[in-house]
């Protein structure tokens, strides 16, 4: 019966990479704790980058700030 | 105080059905656990089909061989 | 594919209340949205009354207040 | 590393709040635990009126409510 | 900064386990997201059998009966 | 109506962090979102080291490896 939420923030993820999350998700959960893929569901939040906050910044910033790094280099 | 969090996917949810999911949730509490619905919290999330996973595979896949199945019988 | 995540203060609740709170949302979402009791998931979290705020305040409190007001009465 | 979630209703929360919103989270985990900002996330969910639900009512019905007694007087 | 949050019941998941499960949701964000580890976060919730419901039921009761059953064959 | 969830390890937290914590996180919501304490509610959660990742390892191993790094200086 596992529920696994997990929460990234949108940028671009595809339907093929959130299917590739889900059946990931899933079979962790039978190679490791032989659960029931019929019974384990995996739910994707994608987050603002505006809403989306680490280390006191959002990633809307943290992101201009390495293209901007990167256009130096 | 409780707070009651129902996740479903995004297929048409109307403003009705949420009302009555908000009622319903919070009557639960009233009727088994006494609680005082002024201070009863209710949040629903509504999922992408793409987001939302089940027995390794995603919903927008489950609907998809559903509506297939339908028009085959 | 319905979640639903009940939150409730940690103050006794019995495995049969529990139970019907299971119950309640699973019928909550059939009734409602017709979903698969089936695929319903519930899952209940007891939260200790010092880690629950409700108005600036925790509900250890909150609960000392109630029982004192109650004895003067 | 602490993990912080902000849900609140969706009524035009600018960025410039929600950059408040991450700042204020973060600190509060530094000044109370002596956590390091690096490691600590938050994150903000903003729920549509209809979807959040108080006291039996829904967050939509509250606001018209609210609306129209500012009205009246 | 992806955050995962994976829920199982609470039934004897060693400190073992439990790594694997950090170790395999961290790699699943980098292989299919090309996410950085040192900010992927994972975190665990065991939730009591008589908390976790599915199909109406809790889990308790559903552990009984498989019980039950594989003492009959 | 706001609803705040604090996840942090379980490493020792007093009940008075715990209320510094309901206090600030309240106050951070007045103060940036005009919000009513009456209706903020705050959750927080403690979650052992084994069941808490970062960086792909549990958060008790890099305890130890902490109290190592200072035995040595």
């Amino acid at each position: 019966m596992p529920y696994i939420n997990i929460r990234v923030t949108r940028e671009g993820v595809t339907p093929e990479q959130k299917l590739q999350l889900i059946e990931g998700a899933t079979d962790l959960m039978t190679r490791v704790l032989n659960k029931d893929p019929a019974t384990t569901f995996v739910s994707i939040d994608e987050v603002e980058t505006d809403n989306w906050g680490v280390a006191r910044e959002n990633v809307t910033t943290m992101r201009q700030r390495e293209a901007e790094q990167k256009a130096i280099r």
